[in-house]
């Protein structure tokens, strides 16, 4: 894919998210739930949560594309969340999975399990979660498991590079680890995004909008090119917003603000530069 | 009811609400729970929301009127919700019933199967689910069950009409469907309120917290006459939020200002227009 | 200690929870629990929310304080937070309780039995959820046990005064009633702090959020001076955010940046007077 092919496809999906409204439901945690309900609304899609098996699976089959995020899990999500990902991996759907939390309790690690059968289309973590992800599937991480320290990485993005390579050859997908430098690859093809803003890591769900916004793009773009308009324009809205923003109050106001506002053309010019992957 | 005595019930029905701070409790989905209780704070009640079956009936027995919606259901609301619904009926103490999602999933539909006895006072949704809910209780809806998308209205507030009559009139309540034009009636009389923000439904949670808010004027005012009041409000809430918003953050933050700012006067003030339904 | 002592240790405190940024995982309620995880990270700390048994005891053996609200309790909540708390008070780890709801429900009950016997850094309550609490501990709390109304105090602070006391001598930790004037007492002295807004009832989650910064600063501070300097940053930022603010929707915007943005110093400023307790 050449840069220009890729801008291209950046300018489409953000104008055709608006366009066609898809709907795309979420499993995701309670903490920024409203968040990121309202985050894929400013960017143009159709929100709607649900946390029963029937009811994820229903989703699966209406939803255009989905996201699933492993925050605060509840025992239903023992059933829910792998007869969820199995219809949309049977239908052919993409579906966007958030492994925060990964390394914290025995179901979380089962579920996550289950999920390397079913690829997501995206992966949207930190870069301690994309390793342990990795180590977790037995894939080439390039690094041993370590421990998790609640929500936070304690690794770099470029540490996690390997990680996120051999997760998105799994899939044959797209991997997106967040860091001051976004990465994102689809285990041919690496892309950096940069840009955003140091208040975004203090207020909560920037990352778990982030996934839900993609699952958006995923549903009228490509998983590579989704991740990429995603990525591009957070970086984006949070420069935007913390040139007006006092603190993370306001920061997150105007932020919403920023994603609504932001055009094609936008999103398009948030810098990007490409490496190949070799091997 | 003339337009005149409707005119000072909803003043009557916005001073009353702040002076007696009346305690309505809700059973409402993980997605806009904090709105809906910003909302109710805002326009004067005081809010408090629970998931268990005796704490349902606890609330049912101390609150003023209760808010039932339907959002993200949890397995343990098989329990819960006919159970407090009950209490709520025998105690003959209003409630509001929002059924948002109707139309997925089984135990969601045994539930809603199950309130057609217990009788809401007011009925909050929009125009797809009033036809939905209408077949459901097998009442006339004047349209054959048709799929529901999402979280979103599929038919026109006018098509949903004669559901919105059935639906009220079995209840003896009031039924308000929200669209561009909301649709407010008690079965015999039918109100249009107009204004609001093409704002509304690029953010999350108007229509739940709509329902919150009929709930907290519910523990004052009849319930055509608080469906009305609740209606009304919003839709000068919305307006007046567009004029300061530069987008769905911002407008999200100037609404709940606006919600609390806007006097008795304002919200009688608010265009509504009275309809006869025959027959 | 003396005023001195107390005042270099409030300082101490903003500094160090900035600098160390202390993980502190709660279970909270769903109402607020994006606000609690927002103002945990303005006043610099880490957040991560649960609700299952062993993501519980992970959280308390990874984390350097907790935070447990009653809120929306589930029905899981029967193993989690007894075990949760187990493990913290074994392993010698600062926990904030906030007792919201105590009153209403069974398994409400038996949860906030158990805890007597892992005696909570901090109680965060109202002054009838201080009072409800010493009798159902059975303590001296120089009130006949009453009725709980919702969420709402119908107790002043000082009539709680007594069971505060009695609470915080029986855990050897702190308790902190809020109210108008705030009373924060570790059994033989007691402190009052005072500002804030009467907007801050005006919005849900003050003090819920309250309760889980008074966690972030107990993972640096002593309870008491973890309690001390969580009332005197609210009732700065309060003031501050009300200067600013219109109505609920910007002062809770406003509110979290003055969080974010205010100094040791300035939070050592806020009016705080020292009382000892005799007896």
């Amino acid at each position: 894919m050449t840069m220009d092919g890729i801008l291209q496809g950046i300018r489409s999906a953000v104008a055709e998210a608006r366009e066609k409204v898809p709907l795309v439901p979420s499993v995701t945690n309670t903490v920024t739930i409203n968040f990121v309900a309202n985050a894929q609304l400013a960017v143009g899609g159709s929100a709607a949560m649900v946390y029963l098996p029937d009811e994820g699976r229903s989703m699966a089959e209406v939803g255009a594309a989905m996201y699933i995020n492993m925050g605060t899990i509840l025992p239903i999500y023992e059933e829910t969340l792998p007869e969820t990902a199995r219809v949309l991996h049977e239908q052919g759907k993409p579906w966007v999975l958030d492994p925060v939390g990964i390394g914290i309790g025995s179901l979380r690690e089962r579920i996550l399990c289950s999920f390397m059968q079913y690829k997501p289309a995206i992966i949207r973590c930190n870069a301690s979660e994309a390793i342990a992800l990795a180590n977790l599937w037995r894939l080439e991480s390039g690094r041993e498991k370590d421990g998790v320290r609640g929500v936070d990485a304690t690794d770099s993005v470029l540490e996690a590079r390997r990680a996120a390579v051999a997760l998105a050859r799994w899939t044959g997908g797209a991997v997106a680890v967040s860091g001051e430098r976004d990465l994102i690859t689809d285990g041919r093809t690496t892309a950096f995004s940069t840009g955003g803003s140091a208040l975004m890591p203090k207020i909560t769900g920037t990352g778990c909008s982030l996934g839900g916004v993609a699952a958006v793009y995923a549903a009228v773009a490509s998983p590579f090119l989704a991740a990429m308009t995603a990525s591009a324009i957070y970086n984006l809205a949070g420069q935007r917003a913390e040139e007006k923003a006092k603190g993370p109050g306001s920061f997150q106001v105007q932020f919403l603000d920023e994603l609504y506002l932001a055009t094609p053309e936008d999103v398009a010019g948030n810098p990007l530069e490409l490496e190949e992957e070799i091997g």
